[in-house]
């Protein structure tokens, strides 16, 4: 009886951002597992085990996934958004590198799904329309100098950035510090995105000039966006559109 | 009579990465506008018009979709991927922002899609499993000279790297330029993931070592990923797993 293992990415929300593929890795599988609420978002039927728990419970919910697999098991691990970006993806391969080696050889896939700053993005213009990076602002896993040290390389390079998790209950000063680096690296009227709970009904997206942004704009359903240097606003009757050109002046 | 516009991502080339609701877009749809291959990938009906255009025509095609929805028509303009990353969604706000006041007060929306980076990521493992930056290496619309900061200063950030349109027939020598550049930065064994036509029939996966990498392993159908210091391989009986732990020892 030989098991598989399927890290699918569900989107950041809405159901019609969740891609053909993976809807039918779930209608194949046997087993379920991922944060509770993304479990929550599976549809329940006869056959199908769901395995729900607990955020920061990543590299046993791995190694539990990777064990049913064994076990012959259809399992997919749910994550949100995208597997590969600041989720499940990394975690299941931490465990299998530091598991038995029967694991190595199972059937492994990672299904991509619609990671937040594309949700984000899609919502305020085309702010990520040019070079760019994606930065986790959480110092749960990684020293907050590294953060910093990338944050103004990301600055000197001009990339647009987003931010994965800019901000939490147990880390409120992390993007203070990141607000204040960018403004000593950032004109004035960079232009950042706030996108909430993008594609859900509480969804909210609001677009400050730097100079106006406050740490309590954000939280750990934010997504923040900023500008490069290039980043141009449309304004109209309706909400702004912000974008980033294909080109740069030489 | 009131139109809209929505610009679409197709994904990176298999229809189960299209999502539900750009399929959904695609059935509202009275005009199709894109470059002729993404325009094939559309479902003739009765009622609705195609039109393809060539390449480098983007934004004679946005003024031409903007002009058909201020008309009255639902148009989508298609991109692959996702419009938001070096793709349709800037060349249309460009053309927006440069156009008639009534454009801006058109009903314009970019629904996102899977970008060739997740998609050739999830083939891999997940090497973007950390902070990581996106660059188009194309210098036909910002001086090379930017290409070559980005570059360097994404090394010394130890950001995983995702370069879109790494080479072409117009531009042979960028890519080999690029490779120098990384060689001067980062450590001989850094793996390279070289993706061309992910999620196609014509899929294929490469991972070399930095040192081992030539220029010619990348046409314009690759998308080239380069891992972070960090990044780790898992050698097993089928292809190796390539992937970006979520730590960072302090």
């Amino acid at each position: 009886m030989t098991g598989s293992l399927v890290i699918a990415g569900l989107g950041p929300g809405a159901e019609a951002l969740v891609t053909p593929e993976v809807s039918y890795a779930l209608a194949q599988a046997t087993d379920v597992a991922g944060y509770i609420p993304y479990v929550a978002r599976v549809t329940e039927r006869p056959g199908l085990r769901l395995h729900p728990s607990d955020n920061r419970a990543e590299i046993d919910r791995s190694r539990y996934a990777l064990e049913m697999a064994l076990a012959g098991r259809h399992v997919v691990v749910v994550s949100s958004g995208d597997p590969g970006v600041f989720a499940m993806a990394a975690a299941v391969f931490e465990a299998v590198e530091a598991g038995p080696a029967e694991w190595r050889d199972l059937e492994i896939r990672v299904l991509p799904g619609i990671t937040a700053m594309l949700a984000a993005a899609a919502r305020a213009g085309a702010p990520l329309g040019h070079d760019f990076c994606a930065i986790n602002l959480s110092d749960n896993l990684k020293p907050w100098a590294l953060i910093e040290k990338r944050l103004r390389l990301a600055a000197e390079a001009d990339f647009a950035m987003a931010f994965y998790n800019p901000r939490s209950k147990s880390r409120p000063e992390g993007f203070a510090k990141t607000l204040q680096i960018l403004r000593e690296s950032c004109n004035d009227a960079r232009p950042v995105i706030f996108a909430r709970a993008v594609s859900t009904p509480e969804e909210e997206i609001h677009v400050v000039p730097l100079t106006n942004c406050k740490p309590e704009m954000a939280d750990m359903r934010t997504m923040v966006l900023v500008g490069s240097s290039t980043t141009r606003i449309i304004q109209r009757t309706g909400a702004p559109i912000v974008y980033t050109p294909r080109s740069v002046e030489t």
